[in-house]
């Protein structure tokens, strides 16, 4: 890619046009995107001192501040090192009719590690990978650039910075040990451009030689670029109907639950506080070890979940977990990803994040309700494998429930809810509709916990039929588990 | 409050009841203040090792995990010290129908600060008071707890946790200064808690001696005091109608504006790079300085705001500023104060935020259309200064940019937009609908400009028939209030 760059070829077809004429085009451009819903994500990374904010800056200069935002990536912040290390980058992609330019990016920690193993420099392209094509599925035009110069170049730059009034802002260590360690860098940058050079979203290496015409062939091949994404969305849209999903899973996980799992009072008080304290040790350890926990519960609308809950925290230290509660998505969720408002809610280091509902909906409720397409929720298996595995990556310990009770339990669990006064609010329409869809959600019930049973995010199914036993349940898994992931 | 504080007569109602049926009650009043959309916000600050995490925990026992939530408030991290202190506590008030427990608060730095200048202090507690007053205004029921402990008891309890296995979570060096230095600490809180107790949120001393005995005492509190909250929002809710404004503000800033001034195209060109420029190199100054800066625009519809922005930005490193639009609230916005969203995006040091439109909006659409009522609108000319302020405390740069068009002038761009295909977006039928409203929108803007006119966030009133005119002079205000303010 850039190690055999020749910078005497590098010419392209927009340095002879007018400057103010691209800026005009590409204004246009963005209303268009913006009338149409299309995100945009626009990556300008490269050399140190190769001059990426020149071209930023030529870039946005005659676009409509409202729809575009720039986010400059530097080291992560304290907040941000609590987190994997694509979670500050899903809070800033674009959402529908947006740009997002970035000014570095997901490649920022690998590009500054020189030393990196191989494993580990495959392992995060791996998961880099996973946040460009599922943007890109969900019809974000990706744009990728990297500003390239020659050593004798760079170092001229960073001399005339040097020289700048504001020198200590614009000069960094690292603008100093690249241009020192030109050439391994050079390499170090050319392996990562291959690897990462992904069908859905390929580099453009731009020559910063000369800087306007830098400038000038950004913003041609960003219009050239945009166009062309557009044109593939819209042969997308009516290539949709095609689409034929494979087969059922022929396993059946909810057909083998033994729903007349039971247990007795006194054996339940007997052994709830004593798990409940095991419990907040293991939160405890995962405090001080620093480790992220993510619990999921799913399970069918009155199964228990909120009980369940509520024991398993019971003796937890509240400073250490937090519950995230999961409706419908609202107006700016509905303008991203469905993953985005999930990311937002991910642990720091040593934080338990519980989640009441999940990002399983899409492969439940919008796949029932049709709320997604079926290509969507098809592709949602694959996507919300890809994000637990970064998680687990990241040391992650993820565990998730899902909690069984049966059509006729179900039926006096909801009479029982309407009946008591303070606990109506738990009772809504949207549950009867739901019920009515029953054989429907079993379906998607059983093939969503085949596809997503992983190693690093095993599916636990809890007999609810007794909230007693689902509830110690709960509480031996998550100690068996977390146990087993801490070795201890 | 505690300088004399009489642990020995500290007895509370509460000690001789049942736990449980404490706990059940709270859990009772939690589902109530659910269905009745209050927010409630409980403090739990005190000595260190005092005890709050006990106290914390016992508090939450029965609670329902999806609808409170803790924060836990030490050092400020990276991203928070870059903003005013209150910053990071908005985040995390509760919306509608929420409990929000905040372990620690407002009051973490200055009660850490035991140096603290008494003008400082004062500046602070005063912002904090803003806070508390704008929640408790906006039907938060706000109980601040702290826990008291003696100078020998204290010892004791950091003597225990530095042999406990995980001392280094659980024992800071505040704690140990706090202990050897008690006397002092007593004295300096003692003066926080006479100054912070309001008569919208008082503080309730409690004693720590005994730790269920405080437990019990802050549970039973708590269900005492958001009963008498309750009661104090249902007596609200029927004095409402009784609500009678003040005057008119007679002074009218919008009848003096003289909509003929005008400039020529070439004026225009050989102006507009050079007040660019300059406006850039300001942006570079505040980087460098670590200024935040907040400018606000605001208008009537089409009078040309965007554009303005757009020429007011023009040359500036898109990494140093953001533009925030600004249109109706999202239903998770509804659930909040009104300055809720606003917060979230001030900038930090070094950065400009650039509203288009912008919390004004309380006090024009809100109130000409009536999604506010009279007394929520009235009380929001000083909600506004006191954010203001607090941000100017903090240092920052505020500036507000008020373009104004007349009638004619704005059907005739309504029409224009109309008919040029790429600019349709640009004219809703929520346009229309403000525009019949005129002398309304006429009688709020005058009202808001002469009662949030400050001299730290003072309004400049552009002239914006001729949009050249208007942009060239949007500049030139900037440019010189800028340097106004940093004295350069």
């Amino acid at each position: 890619m850039i190690k055999k760059f020749d910078f005497h070829k590098f010419k392209s077809p927009y340095e002879k046009m007018k400057r103010a004429e691209l800026g005009e085009r590409l204004a246009k451009l963005q209303r268009l995107v913006k009338n149409k819903k299309i995100p945009v994500l626009i990556i300008i990374d490269g050399w140190e001192s190769s001059g990426k904010g020149f071209v930023l800056n030529d870039l946005i200069r005659e676009l409509d501040p409202r729809s575009y935002k720039v986010s400059v990536f530097d080291k992560p912040t304290d907040e941000e090192n609590e987190r994997s290390f694509l979670w500050r980058f899903w809070s800033k992609v674009p959402k529908k009719g947006d740009m997002a330019i970035f000014d570095r990016s997901f490649y920022f920690d690998i590009m500054n590690k020189i030393s990196i193993e191989a494993d580990e420099l495959k392992r995060d392209i791996r998961d880099i990978s996973t946040i460009e094509k599922q943007l890109h599925d969900d019809n974000t035009i990706i744009i990728k650039y990297f500003l390239h110069v020659k050593e004798k170049t760079q170092k001229e730059r960073i001399d005339e910075l040097t020289n700048h009034k504001y020198s200590e802002l614009l000069v960094t260590d690292r603008d100093i040990q690249q241009n020192q360690n030109y050439k391994n860098y050079c390499k170090h940058f050319d392996n990562i451009l291959k690897l990462s050079s992904f069908r859905y979203s390929p580099w453009n290496i731009i020559s910063g030689e000369d800087l306007k015409n830098a400038s000038k062939t950004i913003l041609g091949m960003t219009i050239d670029l945009i166009q062309e994404g557009m044109e593939r969305l819209e042969a997308k849209d009516n290539n949709n109907e095609g689409y034929i999903r494979g087969h059922d899973a022929k396993v059946k996980p909810l057909e083998n639950v033994d729903l007349s799992l039971t247990i007795k009072q006194d054996y339940y008080e007997s052994k709830l506080k004593k798990l409940q304290k095991e419990a907040q040790k293991i939160a405890y350890k995962m405090y001080a070890k620093g480790i992220p926990g993510i619990i999921v519960f799913e399970g069918m609308d009155a199964s228990g979940k909120g009980g369940a809950i509520q024991r398993l925290t019971g003796f937890m230290d509240p400073r250490g977990y937090y519950v995230v509660p999961t409706s419908a998505p609202n107006e700016t969720e509905k303008q991203h990803h469905y993953l985005w408002r999930f990311y937002r809610d991910h642990p720091a280091k040593g934080n338990i994040a519980i989640f009441d509902r999940s990002w399983y909906g899409r492969v439940l409720v919008e796949r029932v309700e049709g709320f997604a397409k079926i290509n969507e929720w098809v592709r949602a298996y694959e996507e919300i494998n890809q994000m637990e595995k970064h998680l687990h990556n990241f040391g992650t310990f993820v565990l998730k429930f899902f909690i069984y009770i049966d059509k006729d339990e179900q039926l006096k669990r909801f009479r029982d809810r309407e009946n008591e006064p303070d606990k109506e609010y738990k009772i809504t329409d949207e549950d009867w509709r739901n019920r009515k869809k029953w054989d429907s959600y079993i379906e998607a019930m059983n093939e969503m916990l085949v596809r997503t049973d992983t190693d690093y995010a095993p599916w636990i199914i809890i007999e609810g039929q007794d909230k007693k036993y689902a509830r110690i349940k709960v509480l031996q898994e998550f100690i068996k588990h977390a146990k087993n992931h801490f070795k201890i």
